[in-house]
């Protein structure tokens, strides 16, 4: 298997290309409208074709490449049910496995960030959790119909019962770190370790965080896919 | 073995933790002075004890960590044969071997961007190659003593009869990608393919490129192991 996790600086966004090097099917997981001249070249130079690309979630803050890779290639765009993505090749149901050559990703509903949201498991050993669960952190939960109770059931109920050695690759993180383990994020993550579900949701629902700078012009273009042109 | 990459935003640069899980001995590349609160929590939160501070070269671009992690530990502080960094702990040489628990970490001379410049093969399957190779390009050559034509034979030699499978870790990357394959940069890296060392060299020599922000501050204070005050 070849894993490549990728960065947008711009808006602190890893992207993710999974590939089977047999068979030379590739997956690309949330991909970055304003990176997809960077991923297709490196597709390219490995020899990759793309098969899916596969969104954790509707991004508030920042455009998927979908849109752009689906002209480029004849990959299909998934995203999790429940999403209004109308323009989606297909929709993706909780446990659902995709196969990229031999390669098993599993999808895992994990809400609560928004309200439709899966994490993948590749292989059974290492997750990407999307904005469920960051490194030390987690996602926001006051827009887009996100529900702090439910992300507290989302991380310690799907993804706290993997094995403590799955390998943690989330779909942003702003302190310049990479993966993190299940292990890690039960004994160390600040915002569930020592607080129960009702002191997690007082804290969610105090934040009061601005919106993402993007949000006005993510959303709305997300649900078409990325297609910026339709969205404005 | 735990290896895990960490990110700079500011400078670019990627620091690199390595670590023997069994023996809980550590080893930190090229750390950097404005990370080292998040390294050294990273550290104690892994229940790692920090041997190494390694540098793979006098750093223009930003101040070292080590000497705060040489307060706050009893790391050594090494850095390769040859730099003009009198505080160090020691030196390292061209083929030296360094252990951390049972993890090999040996020393490849790859000068040219520097006259003092170190690559680290660790346990034989990977390799942090520092300014010298960088994924799809390398580093400059017009300071600090560098020199094209030392550099390609550094890459060339030293580094592309390495096996192709090798992963690459650069101390940089400015494209979001975070490591690449000596098969890859072989087949891919536009300074060295098709090109003749005369090449390069001109090539090299016609950059222009403008001094690094930090670099008057920088390297002063990193031939001091990154201590700032005495710098000044």
């Amino acid at each position: 298997m070849l894993f490549r996790q990728l960065f947008d600086q711009d808006t602190w966004t890893y992207t993710y290309l999974i590939a089977d090097l047999d068979t030379k099917e590739a997956a690309l997981v949330d991909p970055v409208i304003e990176k997809v001249e960077r991923d297709f070249k490196l597709l390219n130079e490995l020899g990759l074709t793309l098969k899916y690309c596969l969104e954790t979630h509707v991004h508030a803050d920042h455009i998927t490449g979908t849109g752009k890779l689906r002209e480029l290639t004849d990959c299909e765009g998934i995203v999790p049910e429940n999403a209004q993505v109308a323009c989606a090749s297909r929709l993706i149901k909780d446990e659902e496995v995709l196969k990229v050559g031999a390669i098993e990703i599993r999808a895992i509903a994990t809400l609560g960030h928004t309200d439709s949201h899966m994490a993948y498991l590749v292989n059974g050993d290492r997750i990407l959790t999307g904005d469920a669960l960051l490194i030390r952190g987690c996602g926001r939960t006051d827009f887009q119909s996100g529900n702090a109770g439910t992300l507290y059931d989302s991380v310690t109920q799907r993804l706290f019962s993997l094995s403590d050695e799955t390998l943690v690759y989330p779909a942003h993180d702003y302190r310049g770190q990479m993966v993190s383990t299940i292990g890690e994020e039960k004994q160390w993550n600040p915002r569930f370790v020592g607080h129960t579900r009702e002191q997690f949701i007082e804290f969610m629902n105090d934040l009061n965080l601005p919106d993402p700078k993007k949000m006005m012009e993510a959303v709305p273009a997300n649900e078409r896919c990325g297609n910026v042109l339709i969205a404005k």
